[in-house]
C-alpha cells in the first residue's frame, strides 16, 4: 500500500528494456546519436511543433531550472504559488541557475488565476532600477496539490503573462497525468494555450530518470545546450538517457500509464468519499488527492503498513477523530487490490 | 574500428541487468533506498574508508563541479594544468558551481610535478586580499593525455597540497583504467597517497551514467548533499541509478573492464610502435594514446572506416609523409580483431 | 518642501570637510591607513565592541548585500518582512551576493514580531534536503514605513532566531533617527538584543555615501574582506571613505542630525495631525512618516511645489475628499519654515 | 618619496571643492539629478560619442567587473594578460560579476599582440559545447607594466577581436597618463580603434574615488543600471560621485594631473638611467617604471625612507650587487624636490 509518492514507484520494464535494446555497438557521444535524433523528432511530432528546441536532462529540478534560467535574467522576478515545486521543493535550484533571480508569489494555493497573476505582477511595477524587473511566469501541471488547469485557464494565464512582455513556463513533472485528465492534446495544453516552454516530466510516470525541456521559440536552444553543459546535466552516453524517453514514449505508453494512475486514484476517492469523516481539499483529477481523514483512521492505515505523507497534523494526539490531512499518490504499478486493501482498512 | 572515445562505447550488459533486478515493487525515493545503501557500503569497503561520504551523479561534469564546489571558496584558486578537463572540456562548470573561483594553471602538459605545483601555488601569494587566493588541487588520473601518475607522484603532490592547507582532488574519469595500470589499491592511489576527494567515474568504464564523489572526510557531506540537490543532479528513482553502480562494482567488473580496455590499447600500441613512422607522444599506460602517424596512414584508416579524434593537423595536405597526431581510446567492448584489423590497414 | 526621500538631502558641511582635512600627502590605500584605523576604533567604542569586525562601504545594498551573503549560505532562506528594502529595492542584490539563497517573508507589514517569525521559520523545516535550509534573519531598523523597533521588541526576534541557531541582521540605514527615538545606547540596540550583525547607515543621515558593517562576532572578519574585494567595494583611496565616517561620528554630529530630522518629522506630524482629513498609517517615530490626506489636500501641495512620493493614489481622480497616502520624508537640513509652510498649506 | 601607488597619494584640491560646491540644497537621488547630467555630456562630448551609456561607480574594480559582465556570459572565455589586474588583482570579480566567466590567458607579459590574441582565440575554438566560448577581449591601457598601446596597435587588437565578432574592453584605470602619452584624443584611443567599452580611470589620478564606464554602445546601458544596482554600486546621494568627475574633468585638470605624473616619472627615470647597474624592463612612458637596481641601492633608499614595492627580490641577501626589480609609481603630486632626493641617495 504504497502512497507516499510517484517517485517510489519502479520503472515501466518497457523502458528499461528500451535502454538494453539500444546497448550495440558505438554511438556518438553527447547527444549526437540517433536515438536522440528520433525522439527529438517524435516529440516534436507529438507537440506539433516542428521547430522546436529539444533537450533531455535526468531529473525535474535540472529541467525547471535550466529552463527559467534560459528565460529570465539574474535581476528579474519568476512569477509562481507559494506552493511551487520550483519554490518549496528545489533548494534555490532556480536561484542558483539564473544566477540570483527571485521567486515572486502569486495567490495563496497551489494554482494561480488571471486576477492573482496580474496583480503579482502589477506590484513589481513602480520601482525603475530598484525593484526586481518582471521576468517569466512558472505554473505547475498538474498541480502540486493534484488540481488541473484547463486548457482555457492556461490560456487565459498566458493571455496575461504575454500581455507584460513575459514568457510563460509550465512545469509538467505530471505532464502526462493532467493531459489524460483533460482529454486535451500536448499542443493544446502547452503552446495552443500560451506556455512558451515546458519541462515534460517522464521519471515520475515511469523512467527511471528523464525530461525533456521544450523550448517553443528555440532561437535561445544554443544558450540551453551550453547552461546544460555548465550544469552538468549533458550525458555522455546520452542514447541511454534518450533511450528511456524513446520506451516511454512508444505505443503510448506514457498515456496509458498516466491513465492507469489516475484511474486508480479515482478508484481510491471514490473509496473514501463513501467513508463517514473524510473529505477532500479539492476534488482530485489526476493521480494525487489530499484528504482528511480522522486520526483513527491514519493509524489503523499506518499499522497496517500503509505508506503516504501525512500532511497536517500528527498520528500522536488524544483526539481519534480529529480529521488530519493525508496526500495519497498513485502511480502507474499500484494494484486495484492494494487501493480496494486501503479503503477497507480505512472503513475499519 | 571505434577508436574516437570510450564515451562513444556500449554500457555492459551486467549493468543493465542490474537495473532490472532492482525494478521490482516500491523503494525510497531521493537516495534512502537500500540499493544505495548497499552501494555506499560497498565504495567505503572497496576504498577502506568506513568513514567517507559517498555521493552518486550522473555525470563527470558533475562530479567534478560539485566535488570542487565543496573544496573551493569563490574567491580562491583551483589548482590544475592547462588540459585539465575541468579547464578545458566543462564550459566553466566549476566557475559556475563554485560561484566564480579561478582555475590557475599549473605547468605545461597533462600532468603536475611538485616543483611545477608549488610554483603555481606561490604566484599566489603576495597580494593579500586584491589576488585569488589560494585553494584545492586537482589532478585527473589517467590524465586526459593517457598518462598515469605513479602512486608516489600522487602522494608527492598530496605532500605540497597540504604544506600549503590546501585540499587534493583527484578527477577519477578513467579511475580502473589508472588502478590497474598501477596495480594498487583503490586506498593507496587515493586518500593514502593525500588525496582528499575523488570522482570515480563509471560511466567511459562502462555505465550508462553514473559517477560517485567521495570525500574522505565526511565533514562536509550535508553542504555537499545542498549542493546536488541545488543543482539538479539528485535522481528521485535514486536506486537506478545505485543499481548501475552497484553492477559495475560486483564481482570486479570494474576492474576486469578497465584491464580489457587497457589491454586493448597496448595491443594497439603493440601492433603501431611496429610500423615505420609511427611514435607516441608518451608511453601509453592506460586505455588512451596519443600516437603520430604519417599522413597516408590516416588517409587508409578513414576510409577504411576507423573512427578517431585527429588531435593535429588535416587530412588534407600535400605530403603523405608528414606526421599527424590521432588520439585513440579503447573501452571495454573492443574486440581484438578490431585491433588487429586497424593496425593491418595502417601497416598499409 | 523637500520631503521626497533623506538621500535627496545634502551632506552636512562638516562631514566633507572631514574629507579636505585628510587630503594631506601620502597614505597607504585600501584601508591600510590611519583615518581608517582611528574610524574603526571609534565605532567599536561606540558600540562597546572592542573585537567587533568593521568595515566600510559606500552604499547601504552592498552593506546589506555583503552583511547577508557573509551570514547566509546560498542553499538558505533569508527571512525578513514583504517591505524590506533587502526584498524590494536592491534588484535581488542579496540574491546576487549570497550566490541565490532566497528570500522569506515574514508577517504581513514592515515589522515582524516573535510569532510571524517563529511561524515562518518552522514553515521551512520539514522538508530536509530539499527545501531552501533554514538562513539569517534580516530586519530593519527604523523600518520601512517609519516604525522603530523597541529594544525588547529586538531581544525577543533575537530570541527566536538564536533559538533556532540563526543569526540576526540589522539593517540600519536609518539607525540614528531609531536610536535616538529610543533613547538607547548603541549597544543596546543591537548585541545586547541579539543582534549579530549590522549595516550601519551614514549617507542618509548626511554623508555622501558610506556605511560601515559591524560583525560583532569578528569570526568571518575576513571572509567579509575577500567579499568586498570582488564585489568591487575596497576603495583604493579608502581615507576619504574614512574621513565621511569620521566627521559623521565626531562632536555627536550623527546624533544631533538624527534628532533633528526626527524633530523636523514630529512637527510635521503634529502640523498634520490637527488638520480634518488626515491621519497617519503608524504613529510616525523617526523621521518618516505615511500620511492618509484628501486628493485636494495634495493638489494644493503639489501646485506649491512639494515633493514627496504619493505612495497610494493618483492626483487625477474625480473625487477631492478621497484619501491618498503620502510618504514624508524629513532629514537633518529640512528647516522650520519649509515645514510650517508645508502644513499651512495642507491647511488650506 | 612616495612611489608606491598613485591608490596613495592626496586627492586634488579642486576635485574636493567641486564636490563641496554642490552640496547645497535638494537633489534627485540615484543619478536623476543635474551635476550628473551635466558630467555624462561633458564625457560624451570629450569621447565625441554622443549616444554612449556613461555611468559612474566608485572603484576600478566596480568598473571593470560590471563592464565584463554585460560584455561577456557567464559561459565565455574574456581574453586577457596574464598580468592584467581583472586577473591578479581584483579577487576574482569578474569571475562573480558574470556568473563564472573565465580568464583566457593571452601571451605572456603586459600587453597582448594581434598574433598571441589571435592564437589565444583560435585556441578555444574546436570543443563546441564543451569548452568555454569564446568572448571579449580586455586590454589596460596603461598597462600594469607601465607600458603603452600605441593607438594603431589598439587598432589592430580591435580588428582581431571584431573579426570574430567579439568586443574589445579597455580597463584605463590610468587612461589619462596614456593618452598625454601618445598625445592622442579620446576617441582616436578608443572607439576609432576598435574599443567598445572603456573603464575611465579617475581615481589614481586624482579622485577620492570615481570612475566611469563607457558603452559606445548604448543597446546593454539599461542591463548595466541593472547589475550597478544588484552589484550595490548605485550611490543614493550620487551627485557627490558626480561632482568628483566633473571637478576632475573641468579645465583639463585630468589631462595637465596626468601630464604631471608622467613628467615626474620621465625625471625619475632620466635620473635613474645615468647611474650605473640600472636599468628598465621596458622603457617608461607613463607613470610607473620597473627598475632593476643592485641590492645596495634599495637598502640606501629604504632606509631614507623610500616608499615603493620591490617587484623581485629581497632587501636582505649576502650580494650588495644583486639587481632588485623596483615599482615606482608617480602621481600627479609628487614633487621635483622628492624625486630629486629619490635619485641622489639611489646615487648614493
Amino acid at each position: 500500500m504504497q502512497f507516499a509518492s510517484d517517485n517510489a514507484g519502479p520503472a515501466h520494464p518497457a523502458v528499461l528494456e528500451a535502454m538494453v535494446s539500444v546497448n550495440e555497438g558505438y554511438a556518438s557521444p553527447y547527444g549526437a546519436d540517433e536515438v536522440t535524433e528520433r525522439v527529438t523528432a517524435r516529440l516534436r511530432e507529438i507537440f506539433e511543433a516542428p521547430e522546436a528546441a529539444v533537450h533531455l536532462v535526468a531529473t525535474g529540478t535540472a529541467a525547471n531550472a535550466l529552463a527559467l534560467a534560459t528565460l529570465a535574467e539574474p535581476w528579474q522576478a519568476i512569477f509562481c504559488t507559494p506552493v511551487a515545486h520550483i519554490h518549496q521543493d528545489e533548494c534555490n535550484a532556480p536561484e542558483f541557475y539564473s544566477g540570483g533571480a527571485k521567486l515572486a508569489l502569486v495567490g495563496e494555493g497551489d494554482r494561480m488565476n488571471p486576477e492573482s497573476l496580474r496583480a503579482a505582477i502589477a506590484a513589481e511595477e513602480s520601482r525603475g532600477v530598484h525593484g526586481p524587473q518582471r521576468g517569466p511566469v512558472s505554473i505547475t501541471q498538474a498541480t502540486e496539490r493534484g488540481g488541473v488547469y484547463d486548457v482555457g485557464e492556461i490560456a487565459a494565464l498566458g493571455e496575461v503573462a504575454h500581455g507584460f512582455g513575459l514568457k510563460l513556463h509550465l512545469d509538467g513533472a505530471r505532464f502526462a497525468n493532467a493531459l489524460v485528465a483533460l482529454n486535451a492534446s500536448p499542443a493544446e495544453m502547452t503552446w495552443k494555450a500560451g506556455v512558451d516552454a515546458v519541462s515534460f516530466g517522464a521519471s515520475k510516470n515511469g523512467c527511471p530518470g528523464v525530461e525533456a525541456v521544450i523550448l517553443f521559440d528555440p532561437e535561445k536552444a544554443w544558450e540551453f545546450e551550453l547552461r546544460r553543459k555548465r550544469g552538468g546535466h549533458l550525458f555522455s552516453k546520452h542514447r541511454y538517457l534518450a533511450a528511456q524517453m524513446e520506451g516511454y514514449l512508444a505505443d503510448d505508453l506514457w498515456l496509458k500509464s498516466a491513465r492507469q494512475a489516475n484511474a486508480a486514484c479515482a478508484r481510491l476517492a471514490d473509496g473514501l468519499r463513501s467513508l463517514a469523516g473524510v473529505d477532500f481539499l479539492q476534488e482530485p483529477r489526476a493521480n494525487m488527492l489530499f484528504a482528511r481523514m480522522p486520526r483513527a483512521m491514519h493509524r489503523r492505515l499506518h499499522e497496517a503498513g500503509a505508506r503516504y505523507y501525512l500532511w497536517e497534523g500528527t498520528l500522536e494526539g488524544d483526539d481519534p477523530e480529529e480529521p488530519l490531512t493525508a496526500r495519497l499518490v498513485c502511480d502507474w504499478a499500484i494494484g486495484e487490490d492494494e487501493i480496494d486493501r486501503f479503503v477497507g482498512i480505512a472503513r475499519g
